[in-house]
């Protein structure tokens, strides 16, 4: 519970209204109760006057009789009142009987670990940490402070996390990236000996995959958040706050920049570089060694310009035109032509 | 063991042949052996002379020496038969002794806890449903009657399930939502907050994820189908009986209709609203906030009605004879323009 | 520790320089260091004399100063001494004191079992093959020799796998697959009572899943290797030594031939038959029930040979200046016609 005031001095905001209403939960400005801290922008800001919501944070504007928050980014606001308020649970502390710690693993201070949770020889798992229930952290790994860990994640041995890493169920980290040799008639796997680095405040989705280096490593920069179901494929990199929506892939060894953002499904094949702040809309496929340039939108398979694409498919688009049109003109040159040809013959 | 009298008593079918005929498996028409009971329909029907099926539903006709059975279904009477003498397994009976059950957890009778599952304090497990090894079920999950939860399932806090709901191996439930908001600098994470709501004989695949709600709640309503590695983001509502194939992914808030079909491989953006029984073919993509209205066929990135794009192929199909049609009268304007020329030059 | 004459002999190989260097790892041209064995082909071969490699795998050539060794396929044979110099680790030996194995079960001589996995009745476990800790290996299950099965694999009941197969974390192999029936209002499940059948040396990547057969089983051949997050559904037959990449998928009662290679997230739809040696391009989809003759290289939705995919890519690139085109014959004519029309007309 805390009060507007409270919130607003939280995040340098000017309070038009109430400055002692009641706060105890963050929601939707549709959905708000009394008691709701909720946001609006852009088109949203009609609503907050008939909203139930007891503070609403706005970019600025008048509204008679509701509490608001003036604040320049209402939704940036919004969310650092919401991680303020409400931090990730600890459901519980301290080393579950059932877990086992292999004697040469270390924990720092702090460490939660859930029941039948495996941490084996020469891991390190800094101080604040959770790791839920079933969770397997291989040889050699090294998580860092105040991470997350979900139930039944696994780690092979030699990964590496930073602090505040948020890794989700079923996650599994370091398994052998997709690495064969033909010798014509069968297929003989190249041993997988890299690792994984994960910097500081990543996040990971359910059941994604991130597989190590083949040699060297995987590489995962600060403040990446990954869907759910998404591959990283060995020897990949990924630039920093770069966004990965669900069930996208990235195959061995591309290099991805900084702020990009890549939608669901999206398939990007090895060795390509995609440049930092490029935008690669839902669905759509890098063939394999492709550089995209920087801070472009990009759509369609094999990915282009989004602009291109839309152009392209007006083009196609106007083909019952083109066809019809094709037609008129047969018809018009051939009436044209036999009047010549008659002409020619009298 | 039944006879094809107990049987066809089961389906309100009528019986031609011997209705002591002992049936002790079932099967397709093809492989069936002595004991099986297959179903023929449509073109199949052929096959059931020649079949050694000892009885097969059909929908109607003539099979001298054949022992069939005559329903108006052949198909859902052979499921419903499949059902009622292959009920799901039950391996094992009351709570194993590995299992940790949090004081305040709920269990009603004839609930069976497989090893190494953890129940936290507040869930309730409803009478006759069965959880293998390895579950994980977070604190306050309520999951109703005759379920079966499968290895490794993981249910975080606050899933709320009905009655016979099928959930398989390595399923994550209520993971967070894929919510940030970015400061123009770094994301910040917006805390999901909200919970699932699965209705009753849901069934869902192994490795699919549910995110919960962000503030208030995803829901898949009653008899919905996923199959496995799935994808189902915050805060979508999925109607009743929808099924939805492999590797599918509907992204935040959208709404999914009554009955809707949706292939394997498609994507569906944020805020899309898909109208009761419509059919999405694999692969499709559907731009967010994009609708697509009731019954229809809808195929291709971006989605659009079958027919459409079924005549867009053909007209590109057709370019590389418009490119010569247009090479042709480009020719024979030439032509006649030269002619034109000649004349009136002369 | 090798010397390069032993990894010469291994392969061999003809050996240009110092037989007597010591090997201690493997790795890339490009970073390797002192103890480093390389290999070269194509053009990367003139990397050679600048690599810090002690011996790289050539396929011929004169290299003054450096030790290399002349083999026939440099990158098979690398992929040879590395499986060789680096086989897979087994961390532990024996059965964990808190595994479950059943009465019935059958393990030969070392097997390796680690915590909480969990072995059911009627199991039987190959010599030499290590579970790793939380597994489940459910009743009837057969695993051959040789395997790793690592954390948190589920096996359904009635799972056949040969030898030398390795399941990665988090892979579900039999899980019901998506057979439903609908008697017009709701679905209606059909038992899922066949089994799954995988040959020796196959390999399945992290959280990947393979569906037991509806009445006969899902057959995966030999040498076959899946990457992660795939998904094989019932009635699948794979042939021997095929590629399948990262979140690729095939529906039910598909047949895909020896020697096919599957790019990333390719969908095949049921009932489809890919022919021997297919190369399958990513993101591809297959339409339900199309057969791809042997050999050929294929891409696109709906899939079709690559070399058409490409002539129809440039015609509709081509659009803009076939528009254009239409234009000026149209003016063209237009202006004739009219100069035709006033000579007419005087």
């Amino acid at each position: 519970m805390k009060t507007v005031k409270e919130i607003s001095d939280f995040v340098g905001g000017v309070i038009k209204g109430n400055p002692l209403e009641q706060i105890n939960k963050i929601g939707s400005l549709e959905q708000a109760a009394k008691g709701t801290l909720a946001y609006a922008e852009d088109k949203y800001i009609d609503q907050v006057i008939s909203s139930r919501a007891s503070c609403v944070f706005v970019p600025d504007g008048e509204f008679p009789g509701r509490t608001v928050v003036i604040v320049e980014q209402p939704r940036v606001a919004f969310a650092r009142i919401a991680q303020w308020m409400f931090p990730p649970e600890r459901p519980f502390q301290g080393v579950h009987k059932t877990a086992i710690i292999d004697k040469k693993a270390k924990l720092s201070k702090d460490v939660a670990v859930g029941a039948w949770t495996c941490i084996e020889a020469g891991a390190h798992i800094g101080s604040g940490t959770i790791l839920f229930p079933g969770c397997y952290i291989g040889s050699n790994c090294r998580i860092g402070a105040n991470c997350v860990i979900y139930p039944h994640s696994v780690l092979y041995p030699n990964v590496e996390i930073g602090d505040r890493v948020i890794v989700h169920a079923g996650v599994v980290l370091g398994a052998d990236g997709f690495g064969f040799v033909s010798d014509g008639n069968r297929q003989i796997k190249l041993p997988q000996m890299g690792r994984i680095l994960i910097d500081s405040d990543v996040e990971i989705g359910a059941n994604s995959c991130v597989d190590r280096g083949t040699f060297d490593e995987t590489m995962i920069s600060e403040g990446v958040k990954i869907d759910n179901l998404c591959q990283i494929a060995h020897n990949v990199h990924i630039g920093c706050h770069t966004l990965i929506a669900s069930q996208s892939g990235i195959a061995g060894s591309s290099r991805i920049g900084n702020h990009v953002t890549i939608g669901g499904q999206v398939g990007i094949g090895d060795h390509c570089r995609i440049d930092d702040s490029a935008l690669l809309g839902a669905q759509c496929g890098v063939p394999s060694r492709k550089r995209l340039p920087t801070k472009e939108v990009y759509w369609g398979t094999p990915a282009r310009l989004l602009k291109d694409v839309r152009v392209q498919q007006a083009y196609v688009g106007r083909l019952p035109k083109i066809v019809e049109e094709l037609k008129r003109l047969r018809e018009e040159l051939d009436k044209l032509t036999q009047r010549n040809d008659s002409k020619t013959s009298t």
